[in-house]
């Protein structure tokens, strides 16, 4: 079946893209003697999960419990989830969880981290700690000067053993320039170099210092300071990577397929994809939500939950009620996890379709 | 159980708060002699779908063939697409929906309406439409000086049944003032009343003029030219509602359930929910992704996908990691697009557990 035959709007992956962006960033790491351990968030599909691993990645991260528990039952062994863990039923789960796979978790407050220590204490066991460090995004995590102090806190606690440090300098969004980039890449690394050294003399971290995202990935170089990267938009790369030098539209492996609906005037056309399959996330530069992948300057210049404003006046691109067209969206990973589903079309022909399994595992 | 007990995110609904959401628009419709035909793309909910049925509404109103489906095998008889129905699979589906249920769908363009025209009349069919009237949102719909010629040529059609008028004010959403709202409704109802007269030689349409919106609704008088109104957040509020004047921060019926993961520094916390379960929908007016339920003062200042950034600096609440809080956020109808279940609570009970059974109906 062509892709042309699909009911929409479908969430569609081109493989052929989709390879070379695993392949791209797969070298990167190479190249800077890193490990990949991608972010599966974005896809939150076991499949690609698998083509990450079959390419060199050596583990997956989840952002969420629900997520670790889809990608162990598809037999992926080594996941970490790069959050707090804060519940009592949440750490039941992963309790379970980690008497079946490796699987490690972030840390970045005592409160956090004394009930998963009296759990594991409890059973025996010892969960392996990550110390999230804030390197600028402020978002979660310790701050540089705090975090010996903090690495001493948890080797007192049983039950948790400090295996390594991450961060995510995500503030690169928020980078001006490809300078700025390389700039918030270098701190990155030097900051976690500096802490590695630091703890060495109580907590042995050096295998597992992580970080990374799509846009630094091409920066890090080899003794680096970390020894792993964990980028996820990178698969399907997006707007907000052509934002920030990561892909060139070429490189956009993920589109929404929606149908023109209505053309109510010249140089105006409604798709039947909205906010509730597009998502209503901005791009940091790029304006609306969306441009087509046919005409790069036909906008989706406003969403309504099941309507998608094109704005057509600076387009080539000539649209009539039928027509059926590709949605570069700003934000794949928000797109992925309002789809059940996507398609996977090599050359336009559908080979196969992909559960998204762990869509809307949000515990 | 104790809402505090559930894992978060979860998705709750406050039932006292929606029984009287539901009582209240039901009688501003009784008041101005209208029909309600609430929305459900709001709640895709069977359960409250019921509710606003067995509280007098006269139909439903879905947005996708697959809402339709769900409401449909419910039990639920009467439903009005309010969107043009666009290619060939879909036009199937609507042909075996529309042998099972009384349906109704949009028309606002010949070249949409053909299609259908064509499959309806091959099984000796007539398909009930609507024309969608463009009263100033400027999305879908025929302006109102082509109405009349576009319903001579949806009555040359066979299969067709032109059945009433429907328009969106969906433009309220941009208004500054409760003026302006009661202005937009005012040019919407006369608008719509002129073109029923103009139709009145050839076609009846008097029964199904169908209008409004959540912040119109209470603005409706008898005679005013529609005939039905089609609310949908109502059910629910939000801060979209609150930004235009449609309800007080008390009638908020729900709210996410979330906990504090992290709390970097003072006057900040982290949420374990972001856009994934919040959306990222901005308000009209008020900044942010959303306040707590408990401290209207704490304002969730930036989502990422799984962390929300919660701003406590004018707020006097005190947070520790581990506590829970309700989040109301700022579009309801996309967040429970994002759960598969809701928690129905009285007085902080849990009472049931609702399937968001059209969730993801995309198609």
């Amino acid at each position: 079946m062509r892709i042309s035959e699909l009911d929409t709007p479908a969430l569609l992956v081109d493989l052929y893209r989709l390879e070379a962006n695993l392949d791209r960033v797969a070298g990167f790491a190479r190249a800077a003697d890193l490990k990949l351990r991608p972010h599966t968030k974005t896809h939150k599909t076991i499949h690609i999960a698998q083509l990450q691993l079959a390419r060199g990645a050596a583990g997956i991260t989840v952002a969420k419990i629900g997520e670790a528990e889809v990608m162990a039952d598809a037999g992926i062994d080594d996941i970490f989830i790069a959050h707090q863990i804060v519940g009592t039923k949440k750490i039941e789960r992963l309790l379970a969880l980690a008497q079946r796979v490796t699987i490690a978790v972030g840390v970045d407050s005592r409160d956090a981290a004394a009930p998963l220590s009296s759990a594991f204490a409890q059973r025996g066991l010892r969960l392996p700690v990550l110390i999230e460090v804030d390197v600028g995004l402020h978002r979660c995590g310790v701050t540089p000067e705090k975090v010996l102090d903090f690495a001493r806190q948890i080797n007192t606690l049983p039950g948790l053993n400090l295996v390594g440090l991450f961060t995510y300098p995500g503030h690169v969004y928020a980078a001006r320039s490809q300078n700025e980039v390389a700039g918030i890449t270098a701190y990155e690394c030097r900051i976690m170099n500096e802490l590695t050294n630091q703890l060495a003399p109580i907590a042995e971290v050096t295998d597992r210092v992580s970080g990374g995202s799509t846009p630094t990935a091409p920066h890090y170089t080899a003794k680096c300071g970390l020894t792993e990267i964990r980028a996820g938009s990178y698969v399907f790369n997006d707007r907000t990577q052509l934002d920030r030098w990561s892909a060139r539209p070429g490189d956009c492996a993920l589109t929404v397929l929606a149908t023109v609906v209505s053309t109510p005037e010249p140089g105006r056309a409604v798709l039947d994809a909205g906010s509730k399959s597009l998502a209503a996330d901005l791009a940091p530069d790029s304006p609306g939500h969306g441009m087509l992948k046919e005409d790069n300057d036909a906008i989706l210049v406003k969403l309504n939950e099941e309507h998608g404003f094109l704005d057509l006046s600076r387009a080539s691109i000539k649209l009539k009620v039928g027509d059926k067209v590709e949605v570069i969206p700003n934000h794949c990973c928000a797109v992925c996890n309002l789809f059940d589903e996507m398609v996977a079309a090599r050359n336009g022909e559908v080979l196969e379709t992909w559960p998204v399994a762990a869509r809307g595992k949000l515990r």
